[in-house]
C-alpha cells in the first residue's frame, strides 16, 4: 500500500516537474523562459518592448523544420500591418501567411524550393524582407559588436513600427542544435537578456537570452553563407517620401 | 507646390491612421486593442493573467472562418502541456495542431465535416474538450450571472493550468457579426475588462472588454443549440486520483 502510494506520488511529481514544458526540450540554466514567473517579470518591467504586443498578437510556429526564416518574416510583416495578400479561406480579409509570404518578388531571391530544403541565409533573409516596402538592415556579428548590437537592437524594440530578427546558432547558445531564425519582442536593461519569440514553438518555448549568449551565438560562422558569420536584421517601415 | 504638399500629407496621415490595424477592422469604442499603449497598460497591471503567457506562446489563426472553437482548444491544450499527438512536420517533436486535434473521440461528438459547416456550439465545445484529460465545466450564460462569471473566470485566468474559453455573438459586443469562440487570457480588476485572444486574428486584433459587455454578448440565443444561451467554458487539468 504504501509502496503502490509512492508509484503514485512519484507520477505525479513526473507529471508536475514537466509541467510548461511538457512538450518542449528542457532549457539550459543560462535561458529563462517567457511563461515561466521569472520571465513574466522580465517582460513587465522591460525598458524595451513596443515590438513585443504587435509580435504576440501575429505568433506564428514554422510550419516544416525549414521554415525558421519565413515564419520571422510573417510575424513581422503582419505586426508591421504591411499591405497584405488575399487569403482564399479568410475572404474578404487579407493577412500574411507563411504561404503567401513568399510571391515572384521572394522566389528571385531565394527559390521556395530551396527554402524547404535548407533554410535561409542571414542575406537571403534581409534581400527577400527588402521586396516589401520596408528598410532592412543586415548586420553580421563580425560587422557589429556586442555593444553595437545592443544598442541597436534595444533602440529598435522600444519604437513603434520597428522590429529585430535575429539569425544565431542554438548549440552555441546550449540549444538544440543547428542555424536558427526568429524575431526579438524585448529588451530587459537590468537583467541585460532580449526575448527571442522562437517560431519552432513544438521544440522551444519563447526565451530571454543574455546578449552575451545571443551575440556569441550569432558570431559563428555559417557555411551556407561563405562562412560569413550570421546577425541580425533591422527592420523598419519605409519613410513616406 | 501647396497643393501637392498637402496630398502628401494627406496620404502620410492615412497610412499613420490605419497603422497598427491596416488589416483588421476598426474596433468600436468599447473594446481596447491588446497592442495599444491601453491595451499593454491594462496587462502589465492586470490582476489576473497566469492565462496569458502560455496562450501568448500559442497563439493560432484559426484555419478556416469556422474553426474558432478547434483553433481554441489547439491553443489551451499546447498551454496545458497536455501529451500531444505527433505532427509528420515536426519529427520528433509533438504538439497540437487544428488538424490533429481533432480525432476519433472528438469524431463522436463533432464531427469534423459539421464544424467545417457551421462550427461548433458552446455543449460541442464542451464535450469536445472533455474528451481530453481535463475537467470542462461548461456554463450557459442564462445559468450563470454577471458576477457569477466575473468570479469564476477571474479566478480561473489566476491560477496556473487553468484556462477559460468563451462563445459569445459579436454583433452584441460592437464586432461583425457572428456567434464566435476564443480564449480569455487576463483580468484586469479596475477596467473591469477582460483580455479576448480573438483567434480571427485576420479580422480582429485581442481585446479588453468590459465584463458587462462580454456577459451580454454571452447571454444571446444560439439557434444552433436549441436557443440555449452562449456562454462560457472552465478548463483545468483532471486531479490526479
Ligand atoms: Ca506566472
Ligand atoms: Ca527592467
Ligand atoms: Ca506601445
Ligand atoms: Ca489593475
Amino acid at each position: 500500500m504504501i509502496i503502490r502510494r509512492l508509484g503514485i506520488a512519484v507520477v505525479a511529481f513526473g507529471l508536475a516537474v514537466a509541467g510548461a514544458l511538457a512538450q518542449t526540450l528542457p532549457l539550459p540554466e543560462n535561458l529563462v523562459g517567457a511563461s515561466s514567473d521569472a520571465g513574466e517579470a522580465l517582460l513587465v518591467g522591460a525598458e524595451a518592448r513596443e515590438a513585443y504586443f504587435p509580435l504576440a498578437d501575429n505568433f506564428v510556429t514554422q510550419k516544416t523544420q525549414s521554415f525558421c526564416g519565413v515564419a520571422s518574416m510573417t510575424m513581422v510583416f503582419n505586426a508591421m500591418a504591411l499591405p497584405a495578400p488575399a487569403v482564399p479561406e479568410y475572404e474578404p480579409f487579407k493577412t500574411f501567411t507563411q504561404d503567401n509570404v513568399l510571391d515572384e518578388a521572394t522566389e528571385a531571391v531565394i527559390p521556395r524550393a530551396t527554402i524547404l530544403k535548407q533554410g535561409m541565409t542571414l542575406d537571403q533573409l534581409g534581400a527577400a524582407i527588402a521586396t516589401k516596402p520596408v528598410e532592412a538592415s543586415v548586420r553580421h556579428a563580425a560587422d557589429s559588436s556586442l555593444d553595437t548590437f545592443r544598442s541597436e537592437a534595444r533602440d529598435y524594440l522600444a519604437q513603434k513600427g520597428h522590429f529585430v530578427i535575429v539569425n544565431y546558432l542554438r548549440k552555441a547558445m546550449g540549444q538544440q542544435t543547428g542555424g536558427h531564425i526568429s524575431p526579438l519582442a524585448a529588451y530587459d536593461a537590468e537583467a541585460d537578456r532580449f526575448l527571442i519569440l522562437d517560431v519552432a514553438r513544438y521544440k522551444y518555448p519563447p526565451v530571454w537570452v543574455t546578449v552575451a549568449d545571443l551575440y556569441a551565438a550569432m558570431n559563428t560562422p555559417d557555411a551556407d553563407n561563405d562562412n560569413k558569420t550570421r546577425g541580425y536584421v533591422l527592420i523598419a517601415k519605409k519613410t513616406v517620401q
